[in-house]
């Protein structure tokens, strides 16, 4: 299928499909590599991963990582990284990045925000600076970062909200989403591949006319927006349990802001693609750890004189050098490096776990391989 | 010549000697490797190097590093160290390591301590639990530690000190050198090379009296300590042109403590082999980074579009892929990937500045390297 630029539309070519469920393992080709899906991918939001370095990442084998347009915006500044050549240049990564619109973070950090139809007028976190975020504009800055996948600049409602409340933002932001998508055209930078943001909260019906009219306007690819705001677990997996299937087939699935082992498990069953969240590089820093076993609190006094590694099958580098005993005594000590050993290891235990689930679904084992995890992560 | 024990006792190798200056390289055979001086130690005071990996050393090709005796003590603690098989396997480090005495952090961190002829009664700075270092202890601590160089335990006087108080200093510390040398041959450990402190602050015959008290004692090695307190440059190139001269010319000498490039050349002139200094480490994380054309502070404005490496022939890896635009950037945003990448380059340059160094009293022009060198660097 052919752009008006004659650049081809975003595919996800889809190279296995488990037999007893939605999931499916594809490729997406973007212009700065191709990513096998399901894919987690790291935050960063100011253009860094949280303590490591792009090196680290390459060693993790990440494909792509995450950018924000906001914090990008308000520092180092849309002008500075034109200058550098984009984002890509400016951190030297040379693989795909995918930037939030920046939507989300207006509304939770941006101060005294003023929301019209046209956009929203903000204050910066960093200086009270005085700044006005609109779709088209959110367009424009995310194509100076030079991101690979690019997203529509949405309203993102909270938890709990009343049905008329999520009723208006979800129809606010299918309007913002036809004027992304008409900016984004007259920009002519199909490189960039724009994301349409379905909303909608924990209403069926208003999920459903939010991915029906998000499709109807035709996007290189879709997320589902607005969960991990509060709601249940369950709350969260009917909204992609509503939304996947209205999604087309051929087009990548992105949950966003999600998120734990068995939430990714939830939503791959359901077909969900793409996957990003804080919490393994956040939980990280608070020495929160992820095992085949559950979660482990490095702080704990038990694992002062525990001299084997965090994980026995885990394939990190910290893993293979450094045990829980010394992890607990940097962790106590407030070493620094600290906060870089236990990122390199939840960040590898995220990718090396979404790595077995493509496996499970390319031998047609998905379910087995699902509920095998869930026994020992949760047992 | 062979210690009591049938092992061979510490040698420097001289390999080369500068014609026109005392500066000399040589080659220090140790249990984990060896070294070649003029050499800088990084200091892992906790048993890490702030903010870097073990890898990271060996990537920078760091060939000894420092831990301390003080902070390793009070945690992990001797027994977990015990336990682990001492502080190289405890952080799976293979190279030598060179453990402080807790002498100097008795003093400057404990809290309500009180000084006798037998040793010093503190209160942890952590969690205000009471202990007592003397001699003795602070060598079973060492060797419990399991470090390739152990250092005596000495008294470190402040500046600026009367001459009498810093007598008195200089001699309590010449007899706890000799309990030290005592307790240590009576351990039988020689992989563990004790190393004796001359004090005396900044007076000429405290520091001769201190040489040759402390030379009679015979230890492995001498190092001049008490210098870096406050006293002028003038002051303690002093220490080292009085002191160096009367220490053995085949055995390792030592400047505690020090410090600036400018520093290093100066006492290499006069015969220095080893030094130490949290300086490149601490002054990464606050932004200040060494250039062949002197210290350059991150945090400047000038540097926000900049787009070139910190220094153009820095063999580092930050160097070799990252900006000063992209530094600057994650300095300010407060990201914590700045303060290793900081680390890494500041530690990278002492470490090549050493190299150089050696090179040049190789080629037997230790003085012109000197002079070309503070010339770029101070001009």
């Amino acid at each position: 299928m052919s752009s008006p630029t004659g650049v081809e539309s975003l595919q996800l070519s889809i190279t296995a499909r488990d037999p007893g469920c939605a999931a499916r393992t594809g490729v997406l080709r973007l212009a700065h590599g191709d990513v096998e899906t399901p894919v987690f991918m790291p935050v960063g939001t100011q253009g860094s991963v949280k303590s490591l370095s792009q090196e680290d990442l390459e060693g993790l084998d990440a494909r792509i990582i995450l950018g924000n347009a906001y914090h990008l915006y308000l520092r180092p500044g849309t002008e500075i990284l034109r200058e550098a050549g984009g984002l890509h240049r400016f951190m030297n990564w040379s693989r795909p990045i995918l930037t939030d619109s920046g939507g989300f973070q207006v509304f939770s950090l941006g101060e005294l925000n003023k929301i019209t139809a046209e956009g929203v007028a903000f204050q910066s976190h960093i200086d009270g600076s005085r700044h006005f975020f609109s779709p088209e504009k959110s367009m424009d800055i995310q194509i100076a970062i030079g991101a690979d996948i690019i997203m529509a600049f949405d309203d993102c409602t909270g938890y709990p909200v009343t049905h008329e409340a999520a009723a208006k933002s979800m129809r606010m932001t299918l309007d913002w989403a036809a004027r992304c998508k008409r900016h984004w055209e007259s920009r002519q930078s199909p490189r960039h591949n724009l994301f349409g943001i379905v909303q909608g909260n924990v209403y069926e019906d208003l999920r459903i006319e939010s991915a029906e009219g998000t499709v109807a306007l035709d996007f290189p690819g879709y997320a589902i927006g607005g969960v991990s705001v509060g709601e249940t677990k369950e709350e969260m997996y009917d909204a992609v349990r509503w939304v996947a299937p209205r999604l087309p087939d051929a087009k990548p699935r992105y949950l966003m802001g999600v998120g734990p082992p068995e939430d990714l498990l939830a939503a791959i069953e359901h077909g969900i693609d793409m996957f990003d969240c804080v919490m393994p590089t956040r939980n990280a820093r608070n020495g929160q750890l992820f095992t085949n076993q559950g979660r482990i609190n490095i702080k704990n006094a038990r694992f002062a004189t525990d001299f084997a590694p965090l994980d026995a099958t885990c394939p990190c580098p910290v893993c293979a050098r450094y045990t829980r005993a010394y992890l607990h005594h940097l962790f106590r000590a407030g070493e620094i490096a600290a906060l870089r050993f236990n990122t390199l290891h939840n960040l590898s235990f995220m990718l090396d776990f979404v790595a077995r689930v493509r496996t499970a679904i390319r031998a047609g084992r998905f379910l087995e391989f699902k509920s095998a995890f869930l026994r020992e992560y949760a047992g």
